[in-house]
């Protein structure tokens, strides 16, 4: 088989043959390997954190990563930004008739690295084959399961006038891999998408037991729309410094070029935190400490603002707000 | 705002706008409410099932059913016939642009009344939006997770050669009623899918603490798939009287028009269960007293067979070989 074809979806023997050749194969695990209509696990302690998200990015390979690592981390990402242990992950897969097997042995390798990297087992899927030209290539659905941690208290209503705002690393990186792949512009440094499981950063960060207000990863909307969605219907607006938000020289380069922000472009490898005041200069030391981490910076700090703006204190000494999203947007950017 | 577009995936505005518009206006519960970037649920007491399904059928609306119902009912089977109660789903929508929002609205309405129906929570969800022509109006995955009964021990290996085959109702009835809606067959009386959620009616079986060995819901590939997966590398055939299988007149009818076969049709609402033969006849009454299982039938028993074949004793008493679903296939008929 080199293509796959409705056959893959009937559900029948080609279904298995699928499932048996490149899903078993390289997803292994006791519980997978139940092969029942849901697979059981053990008794979780304390309360579960659950999320589900969709990958239709395109294209499925790029510069830092490709669909299946996405599908991995992103859902990490949602379970460890709350303060959960990331445990189980399932994985539906949409594939588009004349899709390249080997291609979709890339993707489930790629998945079966990262979830090990991350330290999550995949233990349930589906596979869905629509005819060419229903779908693009392959999309793929991850739902995460994890354990909460009880020893921490994350949450947008936790935040205090005066605490200060982290990001973990560089901003735009993804979204501009993406454009440069897209459109197939090529500069002398190649940029890399900073597609990455944050779990392990994350659990740093809590372990620390410092005063950690809130956590979000950076993703689709951007810098921009994840302070706004803290901000929105709250008395607090958020101060950030342009010349501390850390943007690569190239990403900025190709934003110009490109007329977008990187400000509303999204990431998959960084985390945004909240933490009070005091905590700060650890928390930061904290996270540049780790490899995942180490451009990470303080960009701002919460003020009291009774229409929960938020402000960008821009380079030539002017302020301008930064709004949510609205009619500049990348589809299918994850 | 009439149809979607690409701004409605771009996780700002737009898509905020159709969250609240749409899923949390028909969805709302607490957990979802929390709005995180993963839910949380209290602990669940003992063994947890996990299943997920992309659903991409075509036609959207049909008789009996829809994709939102299907999507809900369908994942909630799965957690069903393992012994769990399905608690929980989360929805990931893929839309493809220029979809009708009122189209959206009626499928997120008809998931809610399924949901509530099935008596679980729909606790997080996610919306892509793809561009014109590279999706087919929308697709949707739905995870489930349940909490497993500890009464009950279900499993392929309990099969006992001398066991009963019990099927919950008519065959064919979902994949008939989608392929005539696809082909515009008109007839006096309208086939109507079966597409329903069987988790009552399988308490109702488990409860009864009778010898139970396996359950299984009889989806893609239809009845002689599933028997295939049960028979598959074991020393047990099963053996079928085509006279005791329940089928509709006009389903039959339908499937000799068509050239297919009622046996290797996907149903929706139709479980099979097996069990030890001195309490089927107390598991068919059970099964026919539920509205959902008046048609039920005893169509065979587990025969001792070491290559593992699925026989069906034919009405002009000949005996044939039904193999897994091979060439026969219905592209996206769940």
């Amino acid at each position: 088989m080199n293509i796959i074809t409705l056959y893959h979806g009937s559900g029948g023997k080609g279904t298995h043959e699928l499932i048996d050749n490149i899903f078993y194969k390289y997803f292994y695990n006791k519980i997978l390997d139940q092969q029942g209509d849901s697979s059981i696990i053990n008794n979780i302690n304390g309360r579960i954190a659950i999320t589900t998200d969709s990958y239709v990015i395109e294209p499925i390979f790029f510069p830092g990563g490709d669909i299946g690592k996405l599908s991995v981390c992103g859902t990490v990402n949602d379970l460890a930004v709350v303060g959960a242990i990331p445990l189980y992950l399932t994985a539906g897969f949409i594939i588009e008739e004349g899709f390249d097997v080997n291609d979709l042995e890339k993707i489930a390798i790629s998945m079966a690295n990262a979830a090990k990297k991350a330290g999550v087992k995949i233990i349930a899927g589906d596979t869905k084959v629509v005819e060419k030209g229903k779908g693009d290539k392959i999309y793929i659905n991850t739902a995460g399961i994890g354990s909460l941690r009880n020893d921490v208290n994350l949450g947008i209503a936790n935040i205090e006038v005066g605490d200060k705002i982290i990001v973990s690393g560089t901003l735009g990186d993804h979204g501009t891999a993406i454009l440069c792949k897209r459109q197939d512009l090529n500069f002398e440094t190649e940029i890399e998408s900073d597609c990455n499981a944050l779990n392990g950063l994350i659990e740093e960060i809590l372990n620390s037991k410092l005063k950690i207000r809130f956590m979000r990863d950076i993703t689709r909307g951007g810098l921009a729309t994840v302070l706004n969605e803290i901000t929105n219907h709250r008395e607090q607006g958020i101060l950030l410094d342009q010349n501390c938000i850390p943007v690569r020289e190239e990403v900025s380069g190709v934003c110009e070029i490109l007329g977008v922000d990187p400000l509303y472009i999204a990431n998959e490898g960084r985390v945004l935190v909240v933490v009070a005041s005091e905590h700060s200069e650890k928390v930061l030391d904290i996270i540049r400490n780790n490899p995942l981490g180490k451009e990470a910076a303080v960009i701002g700090e919460v003020v009291k603002d009774k229409y929960g703006r938020v402000l960008l204190q821009t380079n030539i000494r002017g302020t301008r707000i930064l709004d949510m999203a609205e009619a500049e947007i990348i589809p299918r950017i994850c």
